[in-house]
């Protein structure tokens, strides 16, 4: 029998590991389907070695060819993202207050976190009636541009205002707040009244208001929030509703009342 | 520079590769944060071994330390998990349908695909009211036990079928139908009516009717159900909603009508 000592080197191991991820991390795309030549592209890897790593992925059940030369993840990787606590326990919280969100304003909910310096949407609820929105679940969008990363912001730690301000804030729409002042202004707006607004900040002709979810230390730890056409936009309605849902889940993921 | 050929060892990469895969295949749990000593009863690799790779696996972000000797996954597995394109396409197209299905019934909705020999659930809408049942998206159950896997049976590949008989028809209550020739005519009738009914067949005190999603060839991909409590269980009003639903999604999908 090989013994582990014999067996390990440590650099190596380290390197064969992270080149697997990173060729995982190529189908963290909004193309179902990718190919090796996508890859070797995206992670400068020399094609030998990607095809190598993908032979293993697929004999690991990570990766599947579809045909010659294109591969998707496997169903291994959907159960495993769904096995993710962060996201699914606030799921199954959340589920049922959304879907009595939607119920109520029949507007696409959404459900969102923060991932670094982005937005990152974990659960969307729509009827085939609701405003068209690019959005979908796993998508990204940057923190200042939406508004559930407003809110996120807003109840998030100082660093990751600085970090983003440094970052930069892109303009996803002419009306995206790009002033780090302006942030800031909106950012003690939002902590004032308990929620965001965001008219065509993201995408033009669609407006939201959003509200923060707290955990049991009081900690921010995702955001819900309701799209509508811009066009038909009022904040005065839609306001209490979305709060009531961010204090019922807030409440289902163990947040003290007060 | 060093060159790939020079680097690589197909064996060792091999082998390195797997062990971390099959380390990330243990956060496939419903517990969502797991021990570094259960990852060593799981998978039979030496504590060394697995401590080194988990330090990698956080290192790639793919795994996150909750506090000493407890691990998660991390957001970045969960954004694969939602770009895996079987589940991601097809909820994208059905939760619209899911949606209107709930609306109409107020009852628990499920999404189900055949992972191997299990039926696994990729998307649940069940508002507060619904029956209590155990499902969560992402676990599986044997196919010969729940409606959705019984469809699924009905019109997959053949060898699926034998391969299951041949490891064998666990029961999951005194009503699971564990017997090679009644499944069989179980499968016959639901070829005849276009759903399957389940009565206390997964769950005591739950029964389901559930109808299969075609794509575009008309091959089977998964199957969509409706769970109520075994009491008050009415298969004639249910079963055509849900077939009607089935088949809006699969129209989304691309099957042809006939």
């Amino acid at each position: 029998m090989v013994t582990d000592s014999e067996r390990s080197d440590p650099t190596r191991e380290s390197s064969v590991l992270l080149r697997g991820l990173a060729i995982l991390g190529c189908f963290d795309s909004p193309m179902p389907v990718i190919t090796a030549s996508a890859i070797v592209k995206q992670t400068g890897l020399p094609p030998a070695t990607v095809h190598r790593i993908l032979t293993i992925l697929i004999e690991g059940g990570a990766v599947e060819r579809v045909s010659r030369g294109s591969y998707r993840l496997g169903l291994k990787m959907w159960r495993l993202g769904s096995s993710v606590p962060q996201a699914r326990v606030l799921r199954d919280v959340a589920l049922p207050f959304l879907e009595d969100l939607y119920e109520t304003t029949h507007e696409v909910v959404h459900l969102a976190v923060r991932d670094g310096l982005e937005t990152l949407y974990i659960e969307k609820i729509s009827g085939r009636g609701a405003v068209s929105v690019t959005s979908r679940v796993g998508r990204r969008l940057p923190l200042h541009a939406t508004g559930p990363g407003k809110v996120l912001l807003a109840y998030g730690p100082r660093d990751v205002f600085d970090q983003l301000v440094a970052r930069g804030l892109p303009a996803l729409t002419p009306q995206t707040i790009t002033d780090p002042d302006a942030i800031r202004r909106s950012i003690a707006e939002i902590r004032r009244s308990g929620y965001a607004l965001s008219r065509e900040e993201s995408s033009v002709g669609t407006a939201s208001v959003a509200a923060p979810i707290f955990g049991s230390l009081r900690e921010i730890i995702a955001s819900v929030s309701v799209v509508v056409p811009a066009s038909t936009f009022n904040p005065w309605t839609l306001a209490p509703v979305v709060r009531a849902v961010a204090l019922g889940i807030s409440r289902g993921m163990g947040a003290p009342s007060r």
